[in-house]
């Protein structure tokens, strides 16, 4: 990709490519001590981590800034490139003008003060400890804030959005508004109606405890159901699931409890979604901003319809339900109606990650809501425990007061300065329900394929469509390209409604 | 460190010691990534690995020869600098130098021909392919060829000297000649009288299998009576056992088989040995070179005084032994003499690490002489096996002909390109037999306080004298300042006599 024939040279855009492949490899070493620090590392440890990590991102920051990029940006502009190269170019100019848009001192700033909070958040959560929590999360806004400010400035875009803007490129909260305000319309309702006819229909519970090396093998077993490769990626613990690594070498994480098995399987279900999506980008294009996924929206779009669309499918509880029995002895609960009801039980509850996938949306918008208010300076860190209070009571009915640990300390999100980020979870559960409609009408057969095991005809769809069109057009045209329209939440509604209620 | 009074300006110093720090966070980054590599990563990981620590060595190696240095160098030669300051300088210049005598180019592709063939050679050693070995490890030693040449004609030392300079600081190899010639003539000797006295002494052999679980328990039950600190460190499994990682997060590595336990409990106590030297550096100076280990053979006698002068210490011995049989059950094997006959029972073998502290030394002169003649071009790598075989013959009586996995492919060190690194063992094992001897002297109840349990002398003699003075002095000063003398073989072979004969 980096090289054109000699009748037309590249020369901005192939200094251009050079500086980005040793970003990607940089991002290489960053990625496997990040996922080092949250899987592996030693408490005593974390302090030379945190400097190191700093110091890299100073260096890459430092990379991203050379003066000499301007002008081979403008350069390759007029140079006669592929459209993959164009698409290229429009990827590394987006890194490029969020990299320029801050100084140096603030990048290393950020590094060190959210490797410091999410450390603490570690122990903190744990002792539901508020107010120690919080002195490191006012350091990690501040942080927030100003870079908000830097790329505002520079972008002309509002303070919040251009948060959004980095992990889901194009969205406004214009859009997010309109977005949610139609869900905060329909889903109390939803959930009572589903309630109601939940509530006609038994459901025996699991009976632990659940032993943590057969929730591992499960948990194994469910992601060579859905296609991981374990010669490039590895399943391990940590305090809150994630996918990391990079896409030659996928790390999801998970988390175990004896007295619960459904959370560790379901959460790494969703991980594979991502390590799918990483491992199956185009491989051909591997360290160049065009190969990486499209956005965080589409990136949860994967997990989403791993863990939603597939995992509580009925044709694929049937696949699961024996290797349940088997992991953990036969009982009443493992019988596949059964567990099909265990798994789409709707129940709002204090976890966003363990959360249904209706009552779900209502603790992304709580979050939405509060982040928005905390980056355009509305609302302090001091402020959150009582919003999230107010906020869950009101779409959830659930009281919060005092449960910082399940409350504002569950998500490691705004420890690590990730602010903007939460919408993309319904944004990923909003596209997954429009590929599976896509993928439904293009294949009749769909259903029944999943009921006879055969997953094939998913994996297919999604890799031609999503997977190994990485960066290559905007999150909009991709969405036209897979599914003839942009996003369209109605597609979600209707597959909650027809799920749940159908 | 850095900061001196304003009276003293040292603009210099400061200057080199901003670089190092620098240097210190980013091999904290190549550490953990290449610890990873040998515990964690996916096959499909290696190649995208091997370019990103290609890219950071590269970045480093940038770092060390910026031309800036040079003259920061010699001013700071001239400002007034404390002690720990101007030793910090003289580890800087030697650093400094190594790296400015190779070109950038070479560091790079000593990088990637040495992350392939150790990532290949982990397959091929279980395959006992040599002739795939073979290919590989000829690119390797072109490049080891290469760097002796060029650090030969900066330094003015031989070939292989300059290569054995890299670890050991100081060592030449006309000492290195006349140490091991010494140890060839009483060696086989020796061998042949305690072979003879314990064929008077029956040994019950252990039966396995042994549970790998218990078994890792045991070892990491060892470390702590070591004084390992798990908040700064891990036990994991690879290949070939190693010490990584950085001193404020040790990463030990052991590997286990079904039928058989001492080999992977003494192969922990021995890496435990470098883990605690590492963990003990003096903590206010690190992230300079002057709190780095002191040389490979220092680093050595850190691990042979855990695992020789220690662990085959009968008084450890009869605190390890009900361990044991908490692990593994009761059986006459685990008696206290019995389990220490077993452990100190010298035979003869092919395994380097697997062997006796008597045939040891075997080990290394082998690997000496041959890879000696390998960088000063005497020998290629095809006439490897043959050399291998004579050697072992005319050292051990043992066949090792075809035996490759077993023979040269047993050890990782060729196939990462360190050349010149091997004679450090047997150093570390003459060094120990020093330390414990001056330890003896010092403290004439230490073979009681063994008995009883006690290790707290032992650990604090090496705190003062070795751990804390890190490189704050040559190799030969410290052995002075710690023990009175300079390296002196006597007391490796009064050990041997006195454990083996007495």
């Amino acid at each position: 990709m980096t090289s054109t024939t000699a009748q037309h040279p590249t020369p901005g855009y192939d200094a251009l490519t050079r500086t980005w492949s040793r970003l990607y490899r940089l991002g290489h070493l960053q990625s496997i001590a990040s996922w080092d620090q949250a899987a592996n590392m030693p408490p005593k440890g974390n302090e030379a981590r945190g400097q190191a990590l700093a110091e890299i991102a100073m260096l890459m920051h430092g990379m991203r800034t050379e003066p000499g990029l301007e002008s081979a940006l403008q350069r390759a502009h007029e140079e006669p490139l592929t459209d993959t190269q164009r698409a290229n170019l429009r990827e590394i100019e987006r890194d490029w003008f969020r990299a320029n848009a801050l100084p140096a001192q603030l990048v290393e700033r950020r590094a060190l003060v959210t490797s410091h909070c999410e450390h603490a958040w570690r122990t903190q959560r744990q002792a539901n400890d508020w107010a120690g929590f919080a002195v490191n999360l006012k350091q990690v806004l501040e942080v927030g804030r100003e870079e908000a400010k830097y790329l505002s400035e520079r972008s002309g875009l509002s303070l919040y959005d251009a948060l959004v803007n980095k992990y889901e490129p194009g969205m406004r909260s214009a859009t997010l508004d309109r977005i949610f305000g139609d869900v905060k319309q329909w889903l109390p309702g939803l959930v009572q109606r589903i309630a109601d006819k939940q509530s006609r229909e038994p459901v025996i519970a699991a009976v632990g405890p659940f032993d943590r090396a057969a929730q591992r093998q499960l948990c194994e077993q469910a992601m060579r159901l859905l296609g991981f490769d374990f010669d490039g990626g590895r399943l391990d613990v940590s305090s809150h699931p994630f996918s990391g690594g990079a896409p030659e070498d996928v790390r999801l994480t998970t988390r175990f409890r004896d007295d619960e098995f459904v959370q560790s399987l379901m959460s790494t279900i969703h991980e594979t979604g991502h390590g799918c999506y990483e491992q199956n980008l185009p491989r051909e294009l591997l360290g160049q901003p065009v190969a990486e996924a499209r956005s965080m929206g589409i990136h949860e779009s994967q997990s989403l319809s791993f863990e939603m669309q597939i995992a509580r499918h009925g044709g694929f509880v049937a696949q699961i339900a024996p290797l349940v029995r088997t992991a953990f002895g036969g009982q009443p609960a493992f019988e596949t109606v059964n567990l099909q009801r265990l798994l789409t039980r709707v129940k709002p509850g204090f976890i966003r990650v363990d959360a249904d996938e209706v009552t779900y949306p209502a603790h992304v918008i709580l979050r939405y809501e509060i982040e928005r208010g905390l980056i355009e300076g509305r609302y302090e860190v001091d402020d959150i425990p009582a919003l999230w209070d107010e906020k869950m009571m009101s779409l959830l009915g659930i009281d919060t007061r005092g449960n910082f640990r399940n409350g504002p300390m569950q998500d490691v999100h705004w420890s690590i300065g990730e602010f903007g980020y939460f919408a993309c979870y319904s944004l990923g559960a909003m596209y997954a329900a429009q590929w599976f409609a896509a993928m439904r009408r293009a294949m009749p057969t769909l259903d029944a394929d999943i009921a006879a095991g055969n997953l094939a005809p998913i994996f297919a769809w999604l890799r031609e469509n999503i997977w190994l069109q990485a960066c290559r057009w905007t999150t909009d045209d991709l969405a036209v390209r897979a599914s003839g329209e942009t996003l369209n939440p109605a597609h979600f509604k209707a597959h909650l409604e027809q799920r749940y209620l159908g």
